[in-house]
């Protein structure tokens, strides 16, 4: 008895010890950890057949990359099951994890691959139940070390997200080659539309000073299969070229290269005058070029693995070869050709308009670059936002996309919400990206998607790529709203593989970051899945566009008519008169939608045909149209800006019945947020609704509530301190 | 047995429940929690001895301050104690925590406080052992709730000092009454000055989202009895006084309010015309007047206890009152006036110089303030920085110290590094505060210390305050270095007590901050001790100073002659030429040192009787005056610089024998930041040698190493993006 009774003791003194243990890695639930959680596994069965099939690990190597990927793995398994794995050098029982490339691993170098390590190239894994001398095993592998570390994320998902561990046949490999963020950061630490505080780089205190930031932020990227990072504002500083900086860049890139990141800088043009001390940067001067074959030389030095150039260029005034008469197709070449030896790329982005009364803002991205099709070098990609206009909450895809067939455009996204209520309205964006992706271009037929542009299967790309900008900052939860998150998150996990679809990519997300509870993952999807037409409906609808706030972009500004330059005004989008509203994009107006396929054209040209969502983006109407629900535009448009804002206070009421499944912190920082979304919604309905009016001069429909505010009240609100803009701007 | 047993088997259970409980208040070591972290005591004989001694709480009372000081008791004592104490409403056993105002406690009411609560004031309180109806309790009380919670925070700190709780006798109240924080922080979030990120305020998301750092903002002033903090940058902006920031400022203040903080507003003295519509701003004029009485009325309607204002005029470009002809009193007046009615106080900064070929800028704002003592209105303060300079690293105390007798004059300490190695030097400056508070004006004979001015003493001010710019900004652990949380800690508990030494407050920061571990106190009390002269050393020995670099401020710049203005410039200081350095401030210079009275001009007018720490602050010597050390000045001098920069090393020896006795996360924060130190103190040594050295035409001292880098290299290094400046300046 006395013996039983210390063993009970001693049982149970080893609890408290694991407690202790283990108490270690309860964490605060403000938002740090993003989707990487690890917390307990909920479900004990669950827990209990992990722990079960995970006896012990099989995990050699000691590459920088192996051992995050086992760091990770180790801390990961910790975390959720509550266990510290043992390693072993033989498989002798079941159970057993292995993991390896058959180079890291004699045991992996032994076994037969029957469908192949091949086909999965330099990125890719397996993850597979397999028998090693008759015990039940699993497999990670890999032909590289960075598609172990990227198996070993899924692998740590898969028990996230509590799905079985027992029948795995999984092959991974991403579909796009080069997948970044671009971080529009300046040295300052302000970033140009970020609104979730400031620059994470704290370029000052570095190389000497790591912040603790910098690896859990690549830890994220790679965890999302995020294999680069653009990490200066694409309006650039010529300064992060000079030795000072790129002492800092480098000390970046020590930290992200173990997590398979590349860092790439932005390039200012004009670069060689600013601190090479030449008169000009004109691409065809051999002496510029020299210039720029010495400085990528010297990255190379600081930077060995150095991913390449961001540019923007001749955009927004930003210097470019057409300042010398050269055209894009020079300027990118210039720089590709200085990199090309090393390996580097360039994205030279399509970003680029010139004010020209005569000619659609939306056609000149294609105008520029279509006749220069063929003539970039082989390591130039041309980078185009998803829609020809500017990032607003719906465009149709970008007419480059399909147009470009011998050099390829890869796609940039935004992340940070610019023009979808910035830092504190919940939109999760997959379902923008997808819309983009899925869009079909016609370029070679019915069923040539975008995706199908971008992943270079259908002309044969040779480089292929997405960028996304970045919504990262300093707020302790990274994104500022904690569904921030779930958009770089769906950047990510599309830019690996464009064919997963919102919904999964959602309910993965919600699992990792908040509950497996059924209830929580179902409210949560229905949430994501509506808030961003709900925000379409409350912001722009109907195929509205850019009638924001000037500058700062928050809140409305249909009534913007002044500005730097007409199309940089609302009213130049809107086109709204007594006569009706939209822009005719048609043939009897700017005619851009000539630029699509003629299958494409058809879908839009005919304004009953064209689907509503697009409707002022391509015709401009007038407000008694009868729409396709048997209402005025007038009325169609009424019922767009009350349904949206109303559809925020159904966002709260199905938030609100999670309360007690989501922890106290952030079910409050969210709720919070959905008020000021909700206020907000209001704002830009009763904004634009009061100011249509004035030019359609007929009554808001009764059922809806009149506007609290008149219209000159709305115009009033200033916000000089709005975030995301420069103070100087 | 089976029942032991099962009550074994209970008790264990309960002890992992108990654990569970208490594993959520483990944090990472990351400084967020400042100095409040209430982790468990560790000695296991005291937390006995605590336990014991509180069995549980009598501690009634419902209002706001009431509830925040029970909230902080409980989760203090939870923490620190590892238990959950019980509430009482009678006495019935000993180790009875009793906490109340009379008022608030009819048990407390019912006593006779034979030494009284009437001498501790408004703010103050007591903690005692006491019998009470035959049982040993431990007495908390105060007049005001206010004082109930900072004897809250006393009694913790007793426990987190692991401190004997059976003999207490304190009884506490503040010296001085004003006790502020003020914050350099912009609109746009910048901060200037700061070094620890950016502003904490996130003004854009006001009122709508509460950040939890406002709260624990509020925690930390409130431990260390700071009762005020002036949110906006005195070079202002009149748009914080318009209803939008109002109301944020309201939100604010709501935070603060249960934590006896009050929220002061700087006011920019053109707000009349700016947001107004005025034509002018002119003190005297009565159109003005009222436009500061309603926006005074204006700003008690959103913050009923709102503080006051401090003003920054006709100092730096900000403008005041000399801009129509009216004096520094006028001014002042004029808002005096508007904020009389409703008890707020005006804060009048002494920080004014205009440069003037024949006047030294150490005279210029005792020769502004002095003429107009008395006719300034009852609820103004003089708020002089310590010294007559700018913060610099060793300063003289400010003349005005001394020579205002009728209106009050308050203190303006800095707590940012602005000039002290901003957000990387460990340097602790309760050393610097006391040695100015400490300093003797002889105003009324021996013994009239600056402190006996500050604190009213001297003069019977109606009035005492002191001020700290605050170093608190957006990084996790709030200062940017973990030792910065000292001087915050350090500047709040000396407003409080001016009489409490820098040894003193040291070792209950680190006992509170690091360990209670003894050879953790000693040596980082030894480190902290030492530090500041370190500093003053390497940058700026013998009474050296302003000779850092421009603008940003950031390193060595004794080579500025040229700037905006010369006495802007470094040689506008040191004047070193080849026949000798320093500033010469005795009758046969600029005669500043006739600004103090007699005795003190008697300690520093001849140079054989200056302290070597004043020397060249006031007096111009050849290069091989000889020392008393022996040592030519040049020697002397360049014996400083190394033996400083020497002393870093043995800071970093120090921490580093503390290896494994702190948390690995700080461990390492303050070994790179000490690193940081190390090379920057070399790099201010080398510059300013090298410099020197140009004039005095003499080597350096065979037994110091030579300088690795050229004079010429440490010119040529630039800064664009340093911290603390606004990107425009």
């Amino acid at each position: 008895m006395v013996l039983k009774r210390k063993n009970l003791f001693n049982s149970l003194l080893f609890s408290v010890f694991l407690l202790l243990l283990f108490s270690s890695k309860i964490f605060a639930e403000d938002g740090y950890r993003l989707w990487l959680r690890y917390d307990r596994v909920a479900d004990e069965n669950k827990l209990n057949e992990y722990k079960k099939n995970i006896k012990a690990i099989h995990f050699p190597g000691d590459s920088p990359v192996l051992k995050a990927a086992r760091e990770e793995f180790l801390n990961g398994i910790d975390g959720l099951l509550g266990m510290r794995v043992g390693f072993t050098e033989k498989i002798t029982e079941n159970g057993i994890l292995v993991v390896g490339t058959p180079e890291s691993s004699k045991i992996v170098g032994s076994l037969k691959f029957s469908n192949g390590l091949k086909k999965i190239g330099e990125e890719g894994y397996i993850i597979h139940n397999v028998d090693i001398k008759g015990k039940k095993c699993i497999l990670i592998s890999a032909n590289t070390d960075v598609g172990i570390l990227y198996g070993v994320f899924h692998f740590l998902k898969l028990i996230q997200t509590n799905k079985s561990i027992d029948d795995l046949n999984i092959s991974e490999s991403p579909k796009v080659e080069y997948r970044l963020l671009n971080h529009w950061d300046n040295l300052d630490r302000t970033s140009e539309r970020g609104y979730a505080g400031f620059s994470i780089w704290d370029w000052h205190k570095l190389p000497d000073y790591i912040s603790s930031r910098y690896k859990d932020y690549a830890r994220a990227n790679a965890s999302i299969g995020i294999n680069g990072t653009a990490v200066t504002n694409v309006n650039a500083k010529a300064l992060v070229l000079t030795p000072a900086y790129l002492e800092k860049v480098s000390a970046l890139a020590d930290v992200f290269r173990p997590y398979g990141i590349r860092v790439y800088l932005t390039a200012r043009f004009s670069a060689p005058i600013e601190i090479g001390g030449l008169k000009a940067a004109d691409p065809l001067d051999p002496e510029v070029r020299k210039w720029w074959e010495n400085k990528v030389e010297e990255i190379y030095k600081y930077i060995p693995d150095f991913g390449g150039f961001l540019v923007k260029a001749n955009s927004e005034g930003q210097p470019g070869p057409q300042n010398y008469g050269r055209s894009h197709a020079d300027g990118a070449n210039l720089l590709a050709g200085a990199l090309a030896p090393h390996g580097g790329i360039v994205m030279w982005r399509a970003f680029v308009y010139n004010y020209d009364k005569d000619v659609d803002r939306a056609e000149e991205g294609y105008n520029e670059f279509v006749p220069l099709d063929g003539k970039f070098r082989d390591n130039v990609l041309i980078q185009a936002k998803n829609g020809p206009i500017d990032f607003q909450p719906r465009e149709p895809f970008h007419p480059l996309f399909g147009a470009m067939k011998k050099n390829p455009v890869m796609v940039e996204f935004q992340i940070t919400q610019e023009y979808l209520g910035q830092a504190t309205h919940l939109v999760y964006l997959a379902t923008l990206y997808k819309e983009c992706l899925e869009f079909d271009t016609y370029a070679k037929g019915e069923g040539s998607t975008v995706a199908k542009v971008l992943d270079g299967s259908l002309f044969g790309y040779n480089n292929t790529g997405f960028a996304g900008v970045s919504n990262i900052g300093t707020d302790r939860n990274w994104t500022g709203h904690h569904f921030g998150q779930a958009n770089w998150y769906a950047f990510g996990r599309l830019a690996w593989n464009h064919e997963l679809t919102a919904e999964e990519i959602a309910e993965e997300w919600i699992k990792m970051t908040f509950s497996n509870d059924k209830e929580v993952v179902e409210t949560l999807k229905e949430i994501m899945m509506a808030s961003r037409e709900i925000t379409v409906s409350y912001m722009t609808p109907l195929g509205l566009h850019h009638i924001m706030a000037e500058h700062h972009h928050y809140g409305p500004g249909p009534w913007v008519a002044v500005s730097g330059r007409p199309d940089w005004t609302s009213v130049y989008y809107h086109r709204a008169d007594s006569n009706g509203i939209g822009f005719d994009r048609t043939k009897t107006g700017s005619n851009a939608l000539s630029q699509y396929y003629p299958e494409v054209g058809e879908k839009f040209s005919d304004p009953k045909k064209c689907p509503d969502e697009y409707l002022l983006w391509f015709h401009h109407l007038p407000w008694d149209y009868k729409m396709k629900s048997g209402k005025t535009l007038w009325e169609e448009l009424s019922y767009k800006y009350y349904k949206g804002a109303d559809s925020v206070k159904w966002m709260i009421d199905q938030w609100s019945s999670l309360s007690g499944k989501i922890d106290e912190e952030r079910f409050k920082h969210v709720s919070t947020f959905l008020k000021i979304q909700a206020k907000e919604a209001i704002w830009w309905r009763n904004a634009c609704i009061l100011y249509f009016q004035t030019f359609s001069k007929k009554p808001i429909p009764q059922e809806h509530e009149k506007p609290s505010g008149t219209l000159e009240y709305y115009k009033s609100l200033k916000f000089p301190y709005a975030p995301g803009i420069k103070p100087s701007w």
